[in-house]
């Protein structure tokens, strides 16, 4: 089913518009061209919602917000709504600030989001509105381990109840849920974290992974995240003595252009409750 | 002559004003650093002509537009045109929005350009105002092959005619015209469409070459079209079997930078009508 | 001790705000995670202030200004002193335009700064107001060199005495000095002037230096002078005859992931006066 899956976004090709930071938009254009998608960019609010109709799938990552960006992300939003697309949000370091869980969170009440894809501590504070949240990094405290799995499955299905988005959480072991499943996840490295926008490149290719794959979102979003941390193991893999993050980030996107669903879905680790 | 045209850009080293979109940026100053420019970006309204008049170049690309950057465009080309610069501009994705469309129109009727180059949807909207680009994709549909390159010739040489600028458009066949003359060239590689920036980048080393050789714009615009498009090639040749669309990137901008003028002059693959 | 002051960054994994400009912001973020730190990245006036409350440094880059970022400096500035954490000041093209030499000034002014990083034609547009800048490169005549060093020495400690802040000029021969003394420094490589960013990358981690050893912040300084410089030394190293800038911009990342204190400490090429 993953291969099926990551096909689709190979021969659908969807056109994903996103409104997304300025530090890892770069990379996030790159790796949806890796995985068979095609980005646009697009934050202005004089045009993102015609944007967006265009488009076959939507991903708002709050990283670098302002006050324009901010509108263009709810008339996106509203539009991508009304034209039954798939949207992920990014809620990059809700928690930080004040502005940053506010929006995260009124995004959440005024759009009807298919996906939330952040860590432990982003999705707590747009959960609960409680600012734990340390720089962009996960609270070290509140990173799932297998100590509080279980806690923290029961916290992410019961939000993907009350918001009725699947709902994922990355870090040592991922989770992607929804109000009924849960998919518990274990592919990755640790080497991860220190690149910057390997989050937001998984944000980018679940919209596309939703896109080619309606009828499916939490699967979607799981293979997605799979795909990612795939793609972080075998680029890690690569690395010579001498490489280090840079190269790194590189080799997560090459990875990416080379991935199949043979390869996804055989390298997949996964459990689903 | 394409020898010569390089080689002015290494001994003039010239300094390139852009006003360009987030996505691609980094890679448009490491290319123009590679051909032998030197980049300088500011989209500022209360600085833009003051950049402008200190660069022997502008160049304006509408990928991330916004309200304020808008202004700072039209502010900095008529300092340019005062100060009779070179301008390029680069209508990314003009026709998926009215906004896009419209800019790159109003650009056009209020600056005088020596280039515009894009691919063959961008370059039919603001030509004629339709609505047909797919994204930042050339519709499809619309791609120059041999079957329709006599149409594709008149309607570029019409443009150049109607506009003053040379019409550069990209695809699996690229022409670069003025009212008398066109250059067909065949040079690039198919892979280059999975990286982001590749057009973008043109548009920022053709700014250099028109500033380096302000007595042949047509000329030069066709010289810079063929770099990137060896560029394109020979990155390709250096992949290994598993680099993808990132290392891609990195060996282009890398052949540039070692590109001379023999190996451009004999790698040009091109006719003149 | 300089090997102790690299340490410290790798131990104490401070993180830092960086209001900066998008040209290099991604390599800015690579970077400073290669060298232990954490990144942030927020330039909203909105939040800008309460980012910067939960940081242990913040860097202020002007490089791609604008009306609105220029609020969050100030902002961010006085929030930075307020906490009692270090600032870099980076004039980056200072001279360039009345509103970057005035905005640079202004800063100055009213914020104190820990550190200030140019070539010497910002820092000379910043302590006189001149307007000598050449786009984003230094005034080769006003390039500091053997001949001109000691005049180079004594601007650079009165700038400091005047300031209170560290002054680290960049060139061929690097200068950090304080009212009292001078770091003296040659190393770095002639080809890191061909990648865009090598200027901004030093400014992010000497915010982190700079974090991670308050007690001593013109040894700081000059620590991460020499790590960036020592970066580009061993990066340029590993180079093949097809490696350009591009491949070199990641080799510099990844060699200050690898950089230990013993590498720093018997790479570093300085005289202290």
């Amino acid at each position: 089913m993953l291969k099926h899956i990551l096909e689709n976004v190979r021969t659908k090709a969807p056109i994903i518009h996103n409104i997304t930071n300025y530090v890892t938009v770069n990379d996030c254009a790159n790796i949806l061209l890796a995985c068979g998608a095609s980005p646009v960019m697009s934050d202005d609010i004089a045009e993102a919602a015609e944007i967006t109709s265009i488009c076959q799938a939507l991903n708002i990552n709050i990283g670098t917000l302002n006050a324009e960006t901010r509108k263009a992300m709810f008339a996106a939003g509203k539009k991508a709504n009304s034209c039954n697309l798939p949207i992920v949000l990014d809620p990059v370091a809700a928690g930080a600030s004040k502005i940053r869980t506010e929006t995260a969170r009124a995004l959440l009440q005024r759009v009807k989001f298919t996906a939330v894809k952040g860590n432990i501590s982003e999705v707590k504070a747009i959960a609960m509105g409680t600012n734990t949240t340390k720089g962009v990094d996960a609270d070290l405290a509140d990173a799932i381990t297998d100590n509080n799995l279980d806690k923290a499955i029961v916290f992410a299905k019961d939000l993907a109840s009350k918001t009725g988005a699947v709902i994922a959480i990355t870090g040592a072991i991922d989770l992607a849920a929804d109000a009924e499943r849960v998919y518990i996840m274990r592919n990755g490295h640790p080497m991860m974290s220190r690149v910057t926008g390997t989050g937001c490149m998984l944000s980018a290719i679940t919209a596309a992974y939703l896109a080619a794959n309606p009828e499916r979102p939490l699967d979607a979003v799981a293979a997605a995240v799979m795909a990612m941390g795939l793609c972080g193991e075998r680029a890690h893999a690569r690395l010579s003595k001498c490489d280090g993050n840079a190269t790194y980030r590189n080799y997560m996107i090459d990875e990416m252009y080379h991935l199949d669903g043979d390869t996804l879905e055989s390298g997949a680790k996964y459990e689903i409750r």
